[in-house]
């Protein structure tokens, strides 16, 4: 796909994505490629900021500020190409080994905490960061407050299929035996960025998924501002379904669940398109084919896995299906 | 002072700045003065790797590396003037407070051995944090292995004043209640960066000082083939006298005993000038004249001595002085 596939009706658009960790990641390695090839001119990512475990949690629980884990993880992924901006994101990937006390920590994780407690400003903090890594857009986070993710789980009663147990921490929520019916945050209406908001207003796509269903995706449709505004733009949005059930928070989970639920938490929010990867949906077509009507959305089902076999997108082919869904592709 | 004092016959120079903390610090504050003015084009800073205390003993400790702290604060004293520079370099030197895991360490500390597990080379890892800074010079390791400095000390023994004993560890021979009466190093043959070898062979002028004199001056003369560049090189040896006295390990010496164990510790090495400051020097200028003619070398005396009264160099005023020992000043 080149530049030349915009057409004089076609301008280049801004875009949003909303989510965390790997698929996150994923995504936004896709969209970089729609700002080289000029197709996207604005490309912000909103982040998660439940995280409690590992570095992120330690470094959260230590100084109380925001797990910086998936805000780095996005950040890296929107490096430049060239030496300087490739080099920094390895650096700033780097874990520490060893069986010290800095075991597990990440360096990327410890500039940003060291950032944002010199310049007293998550977003500034971030920019900063986003600069020294040539970045393609911009990193900012879900809210300004750490949240806690807390579920709703059935089957985790012995003996009592049907009791519901509540379930504290986005670490205890993505690895839950039992089945999630419902997740909440706390703080409940946390402080968002006025960068969030001016961003998903002045979008022309947002994005959300592919990623860790409950604790990734759906926790951004449970800030109350940050709802408000995706209800409010004109932004069409995209959900990115997952390749797979995730063993733990979406076990058992088809393709159209992952729709019901996020319509359940969420139920005053347009869905325009739904992008799906099509051997993964194999034979759920038909039943997501209905979910998705049912929304009034509209289903592109397309080759995004990688050839590798493993459940992740492939960014080039996320990419292509990206363009296609703005509307500037083949 | 400004380039306009560069005559036709004057060439910019080539310094190298040997020392470590907060002396090698001042030394580089007012040498990267003289970048700006182009009275020097090419400064190499050559610092001590023995420190075992702090954020930099935890890292030595905890991953084996040279000790990172000196390293990054003689980085920090290089940055570039603009924004960029000098937040880039207030970052590296914030250091977490608080009572947890991380407290005492130092942003820029965790960056640099993360570049050094990263790229695994030492010497390109400064570099790629010179690059970020945008620092007016080069930093260097004295050595590639860490070290650690051992020194005699007398007076340690209860009833028996003139019973030498041990004490090994930077931490331990600054704050030693004893008289040192020599150091060594371990190992006692380091390797030493080629890059190192060929900036002292390259100089126009080396500087060595002001700072902790046992600990973080003499180190560099202990290193063979440290010294043995410094004695094969054309270039001409500063040595930067210190304000003070240090409560430990140079307390009760006056500016000559100063000169006197440098030149026990290396007797082979031509000293071309000595640079002190008027009013530490005092009533003791008589006999620091004598033993600098001794030494064969130029006695500069100056005002060097920051206005608030402190016992440090105030940055400016040691600018102008090196332009003037340098030959370039009014």
């Amino acid at each position: 796909m080149s530049s030349d596939l915009l057409g004089a009706d076609q301008r280049a658009q801004a875009v949003v994505a909303l989510g965390g960790g790997h698929g996150l990641h994923a995504s936004l390695s896709a969209l970089r490629q729609l700002v080289d090839d000029l197709t996207v001119d604005e490309l912000t990512a909103v982040v998660t900021v439940a995280d409690n475990g590992g570095s992120s949690g330690r470094l959260r629980g230590e100084f109380g500020v925001l797990p910086p884990g998936d805000l780095r993880m996005a950040l890296a992924a929107l490096c430049g190409d060239d030496e300087w901006g490739a080099t920094w994101a390895k650096v700033l990937q780097h874990r520490f080994e060893g069986d010290g006390e800095m075991r597990g920590h990440v360096v990327g994780n410890l500039l940003i905490v060291g950032l944002w407690e010199l310049l007293g400003d998550h977003v500034d903090a971030l920019d900063w960061v986003g600069r020294l890594l040539g970045a393609k857009g911009r990193v900012l986070p879900m809210a300004m407050t750490p949240m806690d993710i807390t579920a709703e789980v059935r089957g985790l009663v012995a003996g009592d299929p049907d009791a519901l147990t509540s379930v504290r921490g986005q670490v205890e929520v993505a690895t839950t035996d039992g089945v999630i019916t419902e997740i909440a945050l706390e703080p409940a209406d946390p402080e968002v960025s006025p960068a969030v908001v001016d961003a998903i207003a002045g979008a022309d796509w947002v994005v959300l998924g592919p990623g860790s269903w409950f604790s990734s995706v759906l926790p951004h449709l449970l800030v109350p501002r940050l709802r408000e505004a995706l209800v409010a733009t004109d932004a069409r949005l995209v959900v990115v379904l997952n390749l797979d059930e995730q063993a733990g928070e979406t076990g058992g989970f088809g393709p159209a669940d992952h729709l019901a639920v996020l319509a359940e938490h969420a139920p005053d929010l347009g869905i325009d398109v739904v992008l799906a990867d099509r051997t993964s949906v194999g034979e759920d077509l038909g039943e997501l084919e209905h979910t998705v009507a049912a929304l009034g959305a509209r289903l592109v089902v397309d080759d995004l896995a990688r050839a590798d076999g493993t459940p992740r997108h492939d960014p080039v082919k996320l990419a292509t299906a990206y363009a296609k869904v703005f509307g500037v592709g083949s």
